[in-house]
C-alpha cells in the first residue's frame, strides 16, 4: 500500500473514531437528481439560528406603500384588489405580458445556431397592504387573499396565447433576495416550462409509466408510513422535510388528494392550505429565528389537462447556506443537516439553543 | 379590453418609451436549459464592481499555513507535493476515499422506496504554499502545479473501483463560499456522475446523434465566426462569455482541439491553458475589482473511453448576484447583463467606472 493510501486510511480511521458520520448520497424521486448529506461539515446547530436584520420603515421611502408620495407603483391591477392585498405589475419584469404576441414567428428569434425567444408571459407583485405584516405571522385573511390572487392569475394566464407556465414565489429576507422589506409575493408567468419543473414532469412521467402510480402520492404514503420527516398534517394537506433536500430544513407541502393543478383545490382545501402555511412559517420563525427563505409553487403547466403523473405542491427553501463551486458546477448540493434531524427540530418547536454561549 | 389589460398595456408602452430593452430567453445548447436576460433589472454597471474585504492573516490562525503550530492539516499527501502547492485530504469530506468498498452491495443502501448510497469518492484540497498569493495574480508555476495535481488525481481516481467522476473546483472570496482565505483549490471525486454533468452529457449526446457534430466544437466555431463574446484566444484555447450564462460575466474556457477528457492535454496544451487562465482571472480582477467567483472543470467521466460528443472545459462563475425564489424554484436564472456587454467590458480591460460618484 502506497504512502498515499496510508495517509488516507489513517485519516479515515481517525474520522470514524471521533464518531464521524459518513456522508450519504440521496436521489430525489421527483427529478432523479442526487444530493449529498455531510452533517460533519456543519458547525453547531445554533449556527442555523438567524441574526435579526433592521427592517426598512414604512411610508415615503417604501415603493410598496402605495399611498405614499414616492411610491413608484401607482398602477395597480384593480381587478386583483383584495381586502388585505393588491397587485401591481413588476416594474422591471422578467416576463412581459402582451396578449397580441400570439404568433410564434414573432417571438421565436432563432439565429442559425442558437435558440432565443422574447421573454413573454407576465410578472406580477402581490403586495400585502399593511407594511408591518410579516410572513411568519400573516393572518388567515392575508394568506387567503394571496392564495386567491395566485388562483386568479393561474386562470388568467391559462387563456393567454403565449403562456405555458405560472409560478408564484415568495422571497423573505435580504439573503433570500428580497430587496424590498414590505411583504410581497411574486407571480412569474412564462412562455416556457421552467427547467426544474420540466425535469420533475418528465422524471415523474417516466416513473408513472414504470409503476403506474403518481410519484407524489407514493411519496405522501411513504412519508406517512415512515413518519420520520412529517411536521404538520390536516385533513387536506401534509408537510414534511424532503428526503433529498437541496436546502437545510427544506419543507414540502402537498395536497393529500391527487391534484395536478393548483386550481384543482375545492371546498375546504384552501382553508386547510392557509392553516398549514401559517403553522409552517410560524414554526420556522420560532425554531430558526426568522430565517431568510423562499417558497414557490410547482403545478402542472396551465394548458395541460389533468395529469395522472404530476401533483402540485409548495416547496419551502430556507436560505441558511451559500453554494460553493461544487454545488454550482455539479448541481449536487452538499447539505449539512439531515432532513430527519431538521424535522425533529421543527416538531419540537423550540428555538435551537445557542450552545456557543453555554460552553 | 378590460381595465386589467389597459393597465398592462399602458405600462408596457411606458416601458418601451423609456428605452426599455425587452427581456430575452436563451437556451443552452449544452444542457437545453433556459435562462432569462432582463438587463433592465440591473442597476448601474458600477454595481458589479466589488468592495474589497479584509483578508485573513497568515500564520498560526490559518489552518492551511501547514507549518504553523495550530494547523489542523498535518497529514499532507506527500506524493502530490509540488514546488508551490501541496495537497491534503479535506477535513470534513463530502466524499470519502475508500478503495476497499468495491462491491455495490456494500455502498448501495436501498430502502424499499428511496435510493441512497454511501458518499464514496474523494475530497482533496490543493493548497498554495504561500498564503499571500491570490488567484488573480497566480504565477505560471502555481497554475502549472495546480493543473498538474488535477491531472494526477484524474489519473488516480480513474483506477479507483468506486469513482465515476472527478471535478476540480476553486472558491474565491467569502461570497463564493471560500471559508478560508488561504488560496486553495478542491478536487471532488464521486461515485456518481454529478447532476449538471449528466445533463450536459445526455443533451450533447442527443445533439450529436442528430447533427453528427460535437456541440462544443460547433460552439467554438460559431463563437469565433460571430466574434461577439470572445475575450482571449491562443493556439490551443479560447475563452468567451457563455451565450446562455447562468452568472453575470460567466466565462467558458475550452481547448480548441476536440478532447473529451482533461487528461487528453498534450505538448504545449497545459502551458497555453496556464496562459489563458492567468489572462482571464487577472482581467476579471481589473474590471470587477477582485469579484468573488468559482471555477470548475467539466470533463468526461473518468472511466469513459474518448467520447465524440463531449469536450472538457472550464467554467468561470462570478458570484455577483444572489438567486431568489424564482431561480431556486424554476432553475431559470434571471440574468441582468448580456454576455455580449460583459465581453465588451472584459475585452476593454478597464475598471467599470463608478458612475454613482460622477453624477
Amino acid at each position: 500500500m502506497s504512502y498515499y493510501f496510508e495517509v488516507k486510511f489513517r485519516y479515515r480511521v481517525i474520522f470514524e473514531q471521533e464518531g464521524g458520520r459518513l456522508p450519504q448520497l440521496r436521489q430525489s424521486i421527483i427529478t432523479g437528481d442526487w444530493v449529498v448529506f455531510a452533517p460533519e461539515r456543519a458547525k453547531r446547530p445554533s449556527d442555523y439560528v438567524w441574526k435579526a436584520h433592521q427592517k426598512q420603515e414604512k411610508g415615503d421611502g417604501c415603493p410598496f406603500c402605495i399611498e405614499s408620495k414616492t411610491s413608484s407603483y401607482p398602477e395597480r391591477v384593480r381587478t386583483l384588489d383584495k381586502e388585505t392585498t393588491y397587485t401591481v405589475p413588476n416594474k422591471f419584469p422578467a416576463f412581459i405580458e402582451d396578449p397580441r404576441m400570439c404568433d410564434p414567428k414573432r417571438y421565436k428569434i432563432e439565429d442559425e445556431f442558437y435558440s432565443m425567444r422574447s421573454s413573454l408571459g407576465g410578472h406580477d407583485v402581490v403586495v400585502v397592504r399593511d407594511h408591518d405584516q410579516d410572513l411568519p405571522r400573516f393572518t388567515e385573511a392575508i394568506w387567503d387573499d394571496i392564495l386567491e390572487t395566485f388562483t386568479d392569475q393561474y386562470k388568467h394566464f391559462k387563456d393567454m396565447c403565449n403562456v405555458e407556465y405560472v409560478m408564484p414565489i415568495y422571497n423573505h429576507g435580504p439573503e433570500a433576495a428580497a430587496s424590498i422589506d414590505h411583504p410581497h409575493a411574486q407571480i412569474f408567468s412564462s412562455i416556457i416550462i421552467p427547467n426544474i419543473v420540466a425535469r420533475e414532469i418528465s422524471y415523474t412521467k417516466q416513473r408513472h409509466d414504470d409503476r403506474k402510480e403518481c410519484s407524489f402520492c407514493e411519496l405522501i404514503e411513504h412519508e406517512k408510513e415512515q413518519n420520520l420527516r412529517i411536521i404538520f398534517e390536516n385533513d387536506d394537506f401534509v408537510a414534511f422535510t424532503f428526503y433529498a433536500a437541496r436546502f437545510p430544513f427544506e419543507i414540502w407541502i402537498l395536497p393529500k388528494k391527487h391534484q395536478s393543478h393548483f386550481t384543482d383545490m375545492k371546498g375546504n382545501d384552501r382553508g386547510n392550505l392557509v392553516k398549514i402555511c401559517r403553522q409552517i412559517f410560524n414554526r420556522l420563525d420560532v425554531v430558526l429565528n426568522d430565517p431568510p427563505l423562499n417558497f414557490f409553487i410547482h403545478s402542472a403547466p396551465v394548458k395541460e389537462r389533468p395529469m395522472v403523473s404530476y401533483h402540485w405542491h409548495m416547496e419551502v427553501a430556507p436560505r441558511l447556506t451559500n453554494y460553493g463551486g461544487y454545488e454550482m458546477g455539479s448541481g449536487v448540493i452538499i447539505d449539512i443537516i439531515n432532513p430527519e434531524s431538521a424535522a425533529d427540530y421543527l416538531r419540537m418547536g423550540q428555538k435551537v439553543k445557542n450552545s456557543a454561549k453555554q460552553t
